[in-house]
Parts: C-alpha cells; sequence; structure tokens
C-alpha cells in the first residue's frame, strides 16, 4: 500500500514537470511514462483516464503546497507591516524559483479546468489553504478585513508570479523591490482609503 | 489586399475562440477553420505554421487591446483617485464579460511563450498598450512612481482576471467590492508605506 502511494505521486509528480514542460497539449499517459523513467503503460494502470491523471496531479499540487506553506517563517503577534512584507516576498520569490515546475503546471491546470468542471471544483479545494495562509498574514498586519482581503491578495500574488513566469511585462524584480510593493499593498490593506 | 486582411483577421479572431475554448491542445488548423466557417485548408493557406498561427493570434490581441483602451473614459487631469478605481474596474469588469475568450486566449498564448521565444517576445512587445495606459492611470491618481509601479499594477489586474476566470479563490465580485479593493490598492501606490 505504502509502495503504491509512492507510485501514485511519482507519476504525479511527472505529469507535473510535463505539463510545466510541454504544456497541456504535451501532457500525455506516455509523456508521463517517460518523464517518471517507467515502463509504457504504468501511468494508464494508476490512472485510467486523463482526468483521473489530471486530478492527480491537482491533488499533487495541493499536498505540495500545504507543506510548502507550512514552512513559512513564524511571525510574531502581532507582527509588523514589515515583517509580513518580507513572509509574502519570500513566498512569491520561492514560487517563481523552486516553484517554477509547479506554478506553471498550476496555470496550465487552471485554464484547463474552465473546460472540466470536476477538475474546477478539485482546484478551489486546494486553493483554500493559500488563501487561509493570506488571512492569516493580513490579520497578523493589522489589515481592515482579512477575510474579503484574503482572497484579492493571493489573486494580487498570482498575478505578480504568472507575469514573472509567463507574463508579457516581463516582471523581473529583486527580492528588494518586491517587498517594497508588497509594503504599499499592504499598507493599501491596512489604511483603506474608503473607510 | 483588403479582402486579404479582413480573412487573416477572421481566421486569427477564430483562432482566438477556439484557444478559449478548447485550449492549446484544441488549436489546429482544422479546428479554425471550423470555428471561422470556411473550407478545409483555409488557415494552413494563411498561416503555415503552428508558429505563425500564435503569432497571428497574439497580433490580434494586441489590436483589440489596444481599440479596448482608446475607448476608456477620458479622466479630468489631475483627476481623483476614486475616478481612476472606477475606470480600472470598468476595464476588469470589460475583462471578465466580454472580454472572456480574449483573456482566456492570452492565458493560453502566454503559458506557451514559456517554449516559445519568438512568441514571447510579441507578447512582451503586445503587452506595452496595457503598461503604458496602467502607468497613465496611476499618474492620474498621484501615484508616487508610476513607471516602476505600471507593470506591478497591471500584474495585479490580470491576476484578479485570471483567478475570476479560471483561478481556484473563484472570486465573484461586484463591481462596487471590486471598486473599493481597487481604491485600497491605488491608495498602497499613491502613499507608500516605505516613503
Amino acid at each position: 500500500m505504502a509502495e503504491r502511494t509512492t507510485r501514485r505521486q511519482e507519476l504525479a509528480d511527472a505529469a507535473i514537470s510535463t505539463l510545466a514542460r510541454a504544456g497541456m497539449r504535451g501532457l500525455t499517459h506516455r509523456a508521463v511514462d517517460e518523464a517518471a523513467g517507467v515502463p509504457t503503460g504504468t501511468c494508464s494502470y494508476y490512472f485510467r483516464t486523463r482526468q483521473a491523471l489530471l486530478q492527480a496531479a491537482v491533488e499533487r499540487l495541493a499536498e505540495a503546497d500545504i507543506a510548502d506553506l507550512a514552512d513559512r517563517p513564524v511571525m510574531a503577534e502581532p507582527a509588523d507591516i514589515a515583517q509580513v512584507a518580507t513572509v509574502a516576498a519570500d513566498l512569491v520569490e520561492r514560487w517563481v524559483t523552486a516553484g517554477r515546475e509547479r506554478m506553471l503546471a498550476r496555470y496550465e491546470l487552471s485554464l484547463e479546468s474552465t473546460r472540466r468542471p470536476e477538475l474546477h471544483a478539485v482546484l478551489v479545494a486546494a486553493g483554500k489553504a493559500h488563501r487561509a495562509v493570506a488571512q492569516d498574514l493580513l490579520t497578523a498586519a493589522g489589515a481592515s478585513d482579512p477575510p474579503s482581503q484574503a482572497p484579492i491578495f493571493v489573486a494580487f500574488l498570482d498575478g505578480l508570479v504568472f507575469d514573472h513566469l509567463a507574463g508579457a511585462g516581463a516582471l523581473r524584480l529583486t527580492t528588494e523591490e518586491l517587498r517594497r510593493h508588497l509594503l504599499d499593498l499592504l499598507y493599501g490593506f491596512i489604511r483603506p482609503f474608503h473607510s
């Protein structure tokens, strides 16, 4: 049973790298076998349908997210805004470097989910970890309305990452620039203009 | 010559809807012929390679953007921040409704551009229109550093649109909520915390 779990995870990881490298168009059961270095037919055996394979990739991304987010530095309570900006900047940095493959695969799967409602439901559930962490960060920073601001904050960070990895803005920020822009953003969340 | 231009644009439009509907995997010359309602082989005649077809789609998106952005309301100079937030919220609203297909196609093409440097260069050039408008809006709002904030602003708005159309956050904001969050964001740009 343990061995079977490991093989499934290995194949899901290979699906994630295949998606990042070759896109949804390059993702086939056979390409995953090759990427995982397993005999042809292995991926089809574990994941009979394309839907099952895509779903396994989304679930694997969610596992990795949880590990990743749990790994962030503990902040003093209440944290100051500068500390929160640093934590957020570090997360963004990690997503565009070590997390590059996972983020690209996530975007591929997100676009595919517009055509597959079952996949969309899995993605939305998996995204809860991000929104919960965002809400904690905003609360620590003293934001005015963390529950409604958290999904916006996640969407903004995601936009930064997308642009950095694939976008037309060709954003190439230094860590310090990133931290400074996130500080401005958090400031807007703390002192809302409309209040 | 005029007729040829029209047919090329028609095919590029059909490529954009095909990308939005069926993704990069569903985009074939034949699928574009079908979407455009033209005889099989037409798309291959105008765009011999896949690269030529993808490039035509990016260029067509850029044309549409320029028309779209030129169409935005003229603001008083200097505009107040609330007016700028309303203009930005209206743009986002338009991108997730009437512009849905174009935005989804743009995300597909952006991801594909990570594998095609020639396509990436075309996308970056096309993205200049967005960044120029963002810089105008930020200048009108009295932002502290429009040239360096404009690409960040575009990335944030793009993140909102991506999340709304395809993301895990399942953002469904009312126009008023959207406007309010953009007001907070602009406020951060105007009164940077670090200054």
